[in-house]
């Protein structure tokens, strides 16, 4: 249901490799597919600075938004993408939806497909859930974010800005600080990064590590964990901090905010050991002072508004190339 | 406000003979009226099927969804119909709006009307509302559901689904199952069968069977009503099955799942009973293993999912149907 | 990220002398600036009237509503302005956002901004919060209604439905009744209608007039203050009633409805006192029967529902000044 008129398509060829029906990880993705979702962004950022922002290339398109758990900025960015490209959208949350009739996930989706929904972006507090509804549908299912798991435009917007910094990653070194355990962000980004030839750092306290990951490293140990900071920060290319759930003290699993943030807080004080002008990021909403630092967040090697507007771009191009691939 | 551009309008005809200022039962309906639904509907669904599924034909007409209770498909369903021919949608759920503020539902229409509304497509909880709605605006109401009382365009597209699989429907049997006495859909579903020639049998519990209806099919006895589901199956061309709100047990209505289970679920043993290849419906969302068993819900026979799929297509010629009456 | 295109632009010039980033509230608005905006809301009522009620003039652009208190024709009515001149309408409520998670204004304001947000259209409980916002965004900020402070379109429409029916406001007579005290309409109304030429009568139980806008009608006392309804309506060019807010009585600051019906209800008997023909106004959702009778409510007299027709033409008219503002 893709109409490619008004204006060329955007992608950097007639017909791009795409051949993935869902995004539902980035584990899945060859380096070959990241710089083409990359390469499909550049384009697309290109399209957002022109004096009207839109293409008509997913006109007759409908993308569908089923939000399970809330979000400002994920529904918004998506939405504002789809229509940037002409597409018709469709926004379902779950308190406003069958879902309280006790419906099934699988009988929404196949509703929502019968409808007509190219494409279901879709976030769910279970982690899973978008892969059962992947497998229960012809639509293109992108995961907007499931429990812990995954959220793969999240580290694809996250590499696509570090990339227009630093150039081609390999060899470069990220280092991602925070709840990492149950951080779905942190986990998409591992593989992303790996791809795309960087090294990743997970650091954190130790029981919100999860020792697990190490091995996605391979030999070579390209990925590491640790417990100190400011071992973790020397020479680093990237520091990403991500957001801390105030309810894991509750839990035991951090001692308390003051000594997090004394061990881990991103901060003026602890960049200064990464490599000058390393990138500093965060996923978003931030809580300042916790951790990550005003000065931080704010500072001129902050990049964590263009991680946003980037995140525009990059969705533009998932949605193009799902699309595309649909009608292949 | 509506503009035929871009494309030829998908009616029949130059100029539809539609008359209704809105659309609140199926009661009102004349066979020719109801004819013209299905025809219009017929050009909707190539418009669905063609690479962009879109028309021009509603440019300019403002469409507002105003729900005051849940939904997924129904409102899904409308916003589709309603963009895939270029109107704009505003939606309105009763917790987001002034309802709250306790503003009179005749407030709410007006002011509706006032700021552009063409269409308004309103679901309440109480039976009836829509009609007091529809009486004090000079925008064109559609009922997409009102208490126990009436669903037209669920009727309309269950009828538009029996007549693409058997043709005109004049003797069919269509046998309707459940609870209903509270089903505003089986209460449609009686009109417009009427109208478009078939006979139907009504089946359930004694309790939820409305004794009123079956004089609703005259002296020829075209509505019967039986609480024997094996007697009703016999000879019977369509098998809907209705939801059954599980909290009726609580009031006594039904005795025990088991027991409903036992006496009308539509399973593959009951049907055998129907003519071969008879066709098993449900409005959805479906509770499975109730009312209807899963291998039923998604056996050969089943029209479920198609359901859903013409139900935009119907909507689409409604809205079209009912804008083109208000320019004239 | 304005275009032009399809139609030309309605406004009364090629480059509107709009200088305003913003719009917080009326206080700022110079004679000139509100004649700008009521010579352009004058052509989109005539774009409004029009068989394709639309145009293309904002096309490319992205119009936020965020909402963080419930709303049925403000958001609405900012939303049909919107896209009956092409812009993106984002949908955010407090409710399904962010904001729950703890997000602040300051942070929302810049994600949005970032995903593209040309004009932000803000309401919330807080006074003063749309300025936090717009101090934080480069995107135009409109106020929508905030807490007990100001309600700048509501003020702007209600002058332009004054100016349709009576030309020149020079010496008019505009008399505001109810809880002065707490309306952000009357409040707004009081300096758009000093700025056009009017005087202002605040009439309500002493608890509810705020002293200190006495001052603002200047040395020549073009605002006056009375608890005296008969005698403020002697000679009245306009009534305008507000809504009384139920709540009240248990603070103690009216005294019982029935008193309040007595003393401050507008009503034939009250109005025969004003000039022949005074027009009838209320922001709305009106309390019938109550700070309002039915008949004044719907009588000859009445704009009441003319005001909320108004209100898209002037919220078209506010869109259009601030994004072409934008983009000089």
């Amino acid at each position: 249901m893709i109409d490619v008129q008004e204006r060329p398509a955007p992608g950097p060829a007639e017909a791009p490799a795409w051949r993935h029906k869902d995004l539902l990880d980035t584990d899945v993705l060859s380096r070959a597919d990241i710089d083409l979702v990359m390469e499909t962004a550049d384009a697309m950022l290109e399209v957002r600075s022109r004096p009207v922002a839109k293409v008509a290339t997913l006109r007759g398109a409908t993308v569908v938004t089923l939000f399970y758990e809330q979000s400002t900025r994920t529904r918004a960015s998506f939405e504002v993408a789809a229509k940037a490209m002409g597409a018709d959208v469709v926004n379902l949350t779950a308190s406003g939806s069958s879902v309280v009739k006790g419906e099934s996930l699988v009988d929404t989706v196949r509703t929502l497909e019968a409808i007509g929904a190219d494409l279901l972006v879709m976030r769910h507090d279970r982690s899973g859930a978008p892969y059962l509804a992947a497998k229960n549908t012809k639509a293109g299912v992108i995961n907007g974010g499931d429990g812990t798991h995954a959220h793969p435009t999240q580290a694809l917007l996250d590499l696509f800005t570090m990339r227009r910094h630093l150039g081609a990653l390999d060899g470069k070194k990220v280092v991602i600080v925070g709840d990492v355990l149950h951080s779905r962000v942190a986990r998409s980004n591992v593989w992303s990064l790996l791809a795309a030839g960087a090294n990743v750092t997970l650091c954190g306290p130790a029981t919100l590590l999860p020792r697990t990951l190490a091995s996605a490293g391979g030999e070579e140990g390209r990925v590491a964990l640790t417990a100190d900071l400011d071992r973790a920060l020397v020479d680093a290319d990237v520091v990403m901090a991500l957001r801390i759930q105030k309810e894991r003290q509750a839990t035991g699993l951090i001692p308390s905010l003051r000594e997090y943030i004394n061990g881990y807080q991103v901060n003026a004080t602890r960049l200064a050991r990464a490599k000058p002008g390393a990138l500093v990021m965060h996923p978003g909403p931030m809580n300042e002072g916790i951790e990550i630092s005003p000065e931080a967040a704010h500072g001129l090697a902050s990049v964590i508004e263009e991680q946003v507007a980037n995140g525009v771009a990059v969705r533009m191009a998932v949605l193009y190339l799902m699309a595309t691939a649909r009608t292949k």
